[in-house]
């Protein structure tokens, strides 16, 4: 289609400022790549709250419905902390990706050249490191019913209550997200690791055998190896270059990748993509986020590091704009001023040189392209 | 009481070569320090099945019950993949931990010096590292009803299953184990680190409500704070010297845990302890174990480290034994042949100097004592 329709929803904490910075790379592109934008601006997650007293208005979600990509900042902050459950800023998110059905969580773990001595890792055991992480994002322990708090008078249970969550996997939930790694696979180096706890839960065995199965009639030249997620976590943290693609469901997804992005030594620039089922227009329905927080610590002070939130602006331009090529031109313009030695706050430490403010790289990034 | 007794469960691969090792220590304690042990064997795991045709038999249970002290090695084995979820050798060792009670999984993550090195994260992120995570064992989604694989046709289900496990942790299960966790933190650094996910998750928010109960009307004095697991994964990689205790639930132990272990370098030095409740003499049903697996691909090769299943007996001494003193003695040995260069295949690497096998790592400890 001729226009590209964003919705921004920068969020808390230094949510706007890494925005602020893509919105002079999306005008970038319109000015310079002939590309027709139409972008829109709306609250989510604690600053929803506070307008409008809920994490997200359905205005607001009838929007992201509406839009080719949501783009997202960052949901969260102390000042919410004591809000009931059902009001707290990340269910603006979590409704998000559950209404737009956004089953496919892509959280690409990569280690930039010029960062990777910021690695707790040694530089040998990550330099280079390139693997995917494919999460299930709508189902799961996150979204399971039954769930809630209960009172439990049962015999010797001191506090009386009972707390409860459900993890529900249904097959075609299981396939669905299987098909998007084994795709994704297929460009980069062929193997699939999928990772559950079969040896303990039903439904991690469920997860094996429709991986296996839609592995064995869909994708047989596509590696498929079996881990379970404890031994996961152990491997990325030993050798986390044995992997390509990594599929796993939602929670151990939330937890492995967040590992994964710390391997890296630059949680600050890493993207993430968050995909459904293709809408009319033949786009996913999809939404993009950086994988760091909101950090409240640091909020308003021009020390963050917007190169997260615009690398996930190049996923936008390769998943939802069908533009592989401006995609890698964006790329290359974030690996040209970090070669070229310029360096947010969290990215100088001790003996670093000094460092530049985030409206200081987005413009960098903005002149290197 | 005078007499201490054992029950050895060798259990699958490595398990039967790191227990011969134990056995020589248990005897060394005997002859030289004035404690008497009764020892018995049985089967657990794949071992047990091949025997019995389950993966414990009620016979071995009801030993269990009975012994001050179980030492177990490991369990499971690719021979045994494609049993029945009932029969595979991990039901064996969940029925101990569940019918046990053992409800306080210690594990602690050290980095022992000399093997700093051995360590994928650099020397100065991991020397000294000490912390110790107590995993609540007995209940969680490990435990939970319903569970299982059932037809759901609902519509659009494509392969029309589904996997089900349940989350229930009663506030009860919750502050036992808080309690552990503190009384713990009281003999270290007097600091608990709480895990979970109480922004996505009920039972998360009970947890939190709960430890957060049992230090306020029980332990002012311990250091508390609450992290979101995920954000635990990542200061694990990142910095973990900033914790000393930690405590969380079944499924997040579960992989906290492997990751910490794996921080160390040392998989093979890593022992655990389960703990439940007290028994008529006072000693609480304690079950020992090394944190490494069965490791199929090196057993009966004389490669394998027993050091994890040693350091599993000196928290035995500690625990069950109530001899502080042997403990001590017994890890002193350990450190002092680290110390004089012997390793095991698992630690000498490319470059290292000549591995001695599992039987000489033991004599070698015993003669050190
Ligand atoms: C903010 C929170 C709800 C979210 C999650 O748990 O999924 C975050 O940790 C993430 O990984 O995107
Ligand atoms: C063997 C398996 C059932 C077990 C678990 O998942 O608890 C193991 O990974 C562990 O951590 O002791």
């Amino acid at each position: 289609s001729d226009t590209n329709s964003i919705l921004i929803l920068p969020g808390d904490g230094i949510g706007a400022e890494v925005m602020a910075e893509v919105v002079k790379v999306i005008d970038w592109f319109q000015d310079n790549r002939g590309m027709a934008f139409t972008v829109d601006h709306d609250l989510v997650g604690g600053a929803a709250y506070d307008a409008h007293g809920k994490p997200l208005s359905d205005e607001t979600m009838a929007k992201a419905q509406a839009v080719d990509a949501v783009l997202l900042g960052a949901v969260g902050g102390p000042k919410y902390d004591d809000l009931d459950f059902s009001l707290k800023p990340e269910r603006g998110l979590l409704r998000l990706r559950k209404e737009m059905d956004l089953y496919a969580n892509l959280r690409p773990a990569q280690c930039f050249d010029a960062l990777a001595d910021f690695s707790s890792l040694k530089r040998e055991v990550v330099a280079g490191l390139d693997i995917l992480i494919v999460r299930e994002l709508t189902s799961g322990i996150y979204f399971g019913q039954p769930r809630g708090i209960e009172d439990d008078t049962s015999e010797g249970n001191e506090g009386g209550r009972v707390g409860i969550n459900t993890q529900r996997y249904t097959s075609g939930e299981i396939r669905r997200v299987a098909r998007s790694a084994f795709e994704l696979a297929k460009k980069r180096d062929n193997r699939v690791c999928s990772m559950e706890k079969a040896n303990v839960m039903e439904s991690g065995i469920l997860w094996r055998q429709e991986v296996q199965w839609v592995h064995d009639n869909e994708y047989p030249d596509v590696e498929l190896s079996h881990m379970y997620a404890d031994n996961g976590a152990m491997q990325l943290v030993r050798n986390p270059r044995q992997f390509d693609v990594i599929v796993t469901d939602n929670l151990f997804g939330d937890i492995l990748s967040d590992a994964a992005a710390m391997l890296t030594g630059s949680l600050g620039m890493l993207p993430s993509a968050s995909l459904g089922a293709p809408m009319a227009n033949g786009r996913p329905k999809a939404l993009y986020e950086p994988v760091h927080g909101s950090a409240p610590d640091i909020t308003g002070q021009g020390k963050a590091n917007p190169i997260a939130c615009i690398l996930s602006f190049a996923m936008a331009l390769r998943y939802s704009f069908d533009r592989g090529d401006a995609a890698s031109e964006l790329e290359a313009a974030v690996e040209k001023v970090l070669a070229d030695g310029l360096r947010t706050a969290d990215l100088t430490g001790p003996g670093g040189g000094d460092a530049i403010s985030t409206s200081q790289m987005g413009d960098s990034i903005v002149a290197a392209l």
